[in-house]
């Protein structure tokens, strides 16, 4: 059967990145108090293409996917990188999985545990030996208002917002690690389950640590830039205003 | 050339609905304070089809689209419906509009104008001369929770919450109405543009209006239920809390 | 601590459904194959409440669902839906459990196996002893058009199609068994891996086997009308037409 | 009235981006047929943050907005850009308004006249005289697959596949341009409307000029790197394969 993949390109330029797109897959995430969890994934898998081909092949990148183990870890991870640079007789090969984890988390008064969600991503990206990887967490918390608090006479409005955090990183970096930073740069964590004592303890937390976007991005900026696993970062703050109909917003990139 | 579509079916069974599946299109819509606005709407349109013909003929949609003023108010919208019918030789044609609507707000102290969007929808069933509309306005307001005043020491939680009305109507319901029935069924609505005087006018009546997602929904539905044009509704609403990661929701549904 | 939630409501109206709603959750489903397989849901929770209650007590959803056992089946189903009327002291219960679900499917020439995604849904509705129950697949199949292949000197244009079944269902109902019924509404089953040979055999039997939705739609309802456990159905077909930016679309509905 | 947001930064970073988010607007952008067209944008405006001060005044981004023309060219973009930077006493400015964008195209054979739709983009960096605009569209084709074509007995797969461009530009570049480097990357473009003669005529087409991801990505990069007015771009294209769940994805990027 004809190998038209293999032919000549018509348009001699070299593609940065040729590969399958939104694939779903389950996947077993290292979780550092459990040793491991499942979870299911949204994958990217691509490499590069030089000028001369016309195309890649598709089913390799499946047939890899299929024999990988599944478990993601350091090694696990960069293996799967290596091993699309060999089936496809590529030099880069990039991978983005998207996926939820879940920490247990005990509510702060009445201790009851609960499973919180967070939505997370790994990019890697591999050249010869040289391995390149993105850690991602979407980490919600609870904002009381600075400015309203000052002005208003009882109370001041709160809202959710989304600290997105990405990190570059070598070695071992915990998905715990960045879960822990997102959640201390907030006015509050917030919590799947609080019972009424520990509702009581969360607002009136939040209400002693107002924070505007800008506060929330800055203090996860600082601990991130102290982290000694993380070596560039993006860290973008969406609050959810619950007086408008819009988000505030802001961002401090290093990478 | 062949028309397979006229052609037997080969399953003998009637279909309730086939047609075309969001369609972007401008819009012009009718507007109480303006006269006209113009917007961008996603669109349905289908028909029936008899258990005796294989397919419908998918372009007429199209070219009864084209040939529309697309200018919505009643007149127009039956009239395309009626359209459909005549073009696809159906018994019963129907039509679901969704688009965003602007309308001007004065903010409560310093009245800086801004415009506030709500997402609508209006879907249509023609059958013989029956005509039934239902008109859907998105809400946006503010909640302070009435538990987390009563308990905690200063403050309590707010956030945004969505009312989602949804109206069979008959004769003239403007837009207008729905947006005032969820506006003043929570804490406070929300504004595009606030200066800090409005930040507090806002939040110091929210404050002085708490409200459960049990509050609002029936606040909406006792609304909703006086209305003269209204004649069933469903009404949702959806409270993003700021000290969790998941929504609580209440609906009440009398269609 | 008051408990505001008891109190007097100040509209005395009754509301169909108030709980929780897009929880992420990690789920065990039941798997014909496998016995068991992990994944991840979204979750809707609710309960009724009478008119003479303020609120309903958010926290005892989460409480349930912690003490849950995490595997669904009828029986675990069934048993969620019955503490919830009991914690929430309510009349009535509902679920909603949305989730991706895997089977391996081998490739039609090559034998290669590989996962295939299916986006999912069970929702449940207790009321007294009675329960109804509502299993919902989403299966994408391939469709080549049955107009084009007629007029078409060479070719005919062919898509991606998205067959969305419910089924409202007594005693046990397998995914695996709307999986089915899907695929074999279309022109093919997708694929996650295909080698040359069997995207040869896929692309064949596709062209020997051309539809429309009204087509994909009528086999899809023939068969849940057979099925014996199926006792209402609703089924959707939405095709991404390869020749349009808006989708073809067909429904029949019998609940 | 106090003014929180003047006071010192507690964490002394700079923010690089700050504003305002998921603003919906309506928009009159500048047609080259016609002169305009009226539109509905999301926008997101941001400014940057000296590290001393604590927050920016949000809701000058709303009263910059509602002074504004709303007519978008490229001199009313860079004087709303400026405008940002004056009112909140900034260095830098953004903005990113995302807008579906209407252009009649005929049938090929019948000449019916149709409306089609393309999600576009527009974003602008302001740093003192210095302005990025950076314009994308996203053009959707079809595809045949060169692969099926060559090793099938009659028939090859196709589907519709997104061709995302993004260029960074100086001058005046048309919306137009870059649809029509879109549309001639593919394998056809695709219709709203399409008669049984123009169907025929789109799909023959197609098969005649079958196209991998690969073979689309390139093209469009081609005259991408020809266009005088482009100084660097990124091109995506993404095929919702119909033998498959997932996409097929190309990539080039030269910015």
């Amino acid at each position: 059967m004809q190998d038209i993949q293999s032919g000549p390109s018509r348009v001699p330029l070299a593609i940065d990145r040729v590969g399958v797109k939104n694939l779903t897959h389950p996947l077993i995430v290292r979780d550092r108090e459990q040793g491991q969890q499942h979870t299911v994934a949204t994958m990217d898998m691509s490499v590069d293409l030089p000028a001369a081909f016309k195309g890649t092949h598709m089913s390799r990148f499946l047939e890899a996917l299929g024999d990988w183990t599944g478990i993601l870890d350091y090694a696990s991870f960069k293996q799967l990188l290596e091993d699309l640079t060999i089936r496809l007789q590529a030099k880069r090969a990039h991978l983005h999985f998207s996926f939820p984890y879940f920490r247990e988390q005990s509510a702060p008064v009445s201790k009851s545990p609960a499973l919180m969600d967070y939505q997370c991503s790994l990019q890697g990206r591999l050249e010869g030996r040289d391995m390149e990887m993105i850690l991602g967490v979407d980490v919600p918390v609870m904002t009381v208002c600075p400015c309203s608090l000052a002005i208003c006479d009882h109370g001041a409005h709160s809202q959710r917002a989304m600290v997105r955090i990405e990190a570059r990183f070598s070695g071992l970096l915990w998905i715990e690690d960045l879960i822990d930073i997102g959640q201390q740069a907030g006015s509050s964590p917030v919590h799947a389950l609080l019972k009424r004592e520990d509702e009581k303890f969360v607002t009136d937390a939040a209400f002693d640590n107002a924070a505007f976007v800008e506060d929330v991005v800055r203090n996860a900026a600082q601990n991130l830039a102290k982290h000694p696993q993380v070596h560039g970062y993006k860290v973008e703050v969406e609050s959810m205003e619950s007086i408008h109909n819009h988000s505030a917003y802001a961002c401090i990139e290093t990478m």
